[in-house]
């Protein structure tokens, strides 16, 4: 299968990149590194990534981040970024990429846990994950030539603990392995629609 | 008690407002109509609003729509203007609010059913609605002073049955009277952090 990762080099997306890697023909694009440069936030940069690939079986996003900070001086300016990234970013991927993934082929995105059950600190980030959640249900509906979509929604993973433990009290660890079982049965499953929560 | 309407003349709008307009003070605002102007899109325009009008009691939102339109060919450029209003705009209504908003009062966005139940050729709409319903989970977090936050997500409601019924087959008409009250229900009830649904 030719599976392109975007986010390969990030915490979930370099355990999925190890679990495909192996067995799999694994094209990695990122802003900063990859196989291939894409920005997420530009719908041309998506279209350039895209020609220059050609069609792919499998597409896996686990890029973009979102803003953490004090709900009551938050703005705008600070969602932003994470709007024109992680959702739209995403969003553009599975737009713009449907015309590329193979017949069968499958779309796989990251949202998270704060879609359900968001931090304090984290509205923005929950906003994101709850418009991609409800996004992915709707895009299956209309896919065609088999294609599908799933969305992971991890919670607070191991290989975080130390960068983000401080700003989730409480939340479980996630294993690694769980999860990326997750990304292994939205590629290689034959699961479609489906908001894959792994939030513990 | 103060209550503040914005989209006041739409079609869920206008029976909110004639649910509260006998019993409360009621000031409804709008882009073209309303006792205040207010463009949803901008966050200066929702301060001066707020600043005209000084503490409120409540704030209820249902304006704001979004893009119906087929799903392989609908571009970036299609979503912006429902991100833009229906989401940033409900969004900025709580971010700059919450300083406006009496201790106890209460926030009302209105997001809808597509977020679970999207219909075809809704994903623009379903990113908005699942996004509005995550950030109030979040929002009801982090409030202060008593203040709360609900979400209202209507089905196809029967005003609108003439108007959209056609892109909606097989969803259940949902009586005005039954909608008004989820409305009621999250001003003068008790209820915080809730996405009320009322899908049929």
């Amino acid at each position: 299968m030719k599976i392109l990762l975007i986010g390969g080099h990030g915490t979930i997306g370099k355990r999925v990149a190890a679990a495909f890697a192996g067995t799999h023909e694994l094209i990695t694009a990122g802003r900063n590194s990859g196989d291939v440069r894409v920005d997420l936030a530009s719908e041309a940069s998506i279209e350039a990534m895209f020609q220059q690939l050609g069609s792919v079986d499998a597409c896996i996003c686990t890029a973009g981040t979102g803003y953490y900070g004090d709900f009551h001086t938050v703005r705008q300016a600070d969602l932003m970024p994470g709007i024109e990234g992680k959702l739209l970013g995403q969003v553009n991927l599975v737009l713009i990429g449907q015309r590329y993934l193979a017949a069968s082929g499958s779309f796989t995105l990251t949202s998270g846990i704060a879609a359900e059950h968001p931090a304090r600190n984290g509205a923005a980030v929950a906003m994101l994950n709850g418009a991609l959640n409800s996004f992915v249900l709707a895009a299956a509906q209309e896919l065609r030539h088999g294609q599908r979509i799933n969305v992971v929604s991890p919670g607070l993973v191991e290989d975080s603990r130390e960068r983000y433990g401080a700003l989730f009290p409480g939340y479980n660890l996630v294993p690694m392995p769980k999860l990326v079982n997750a990304y292994i049965l939205s590629v290689q499953g034959a699961v479609n629609g489906k908001i894959l929560k792994v939030y513990s």
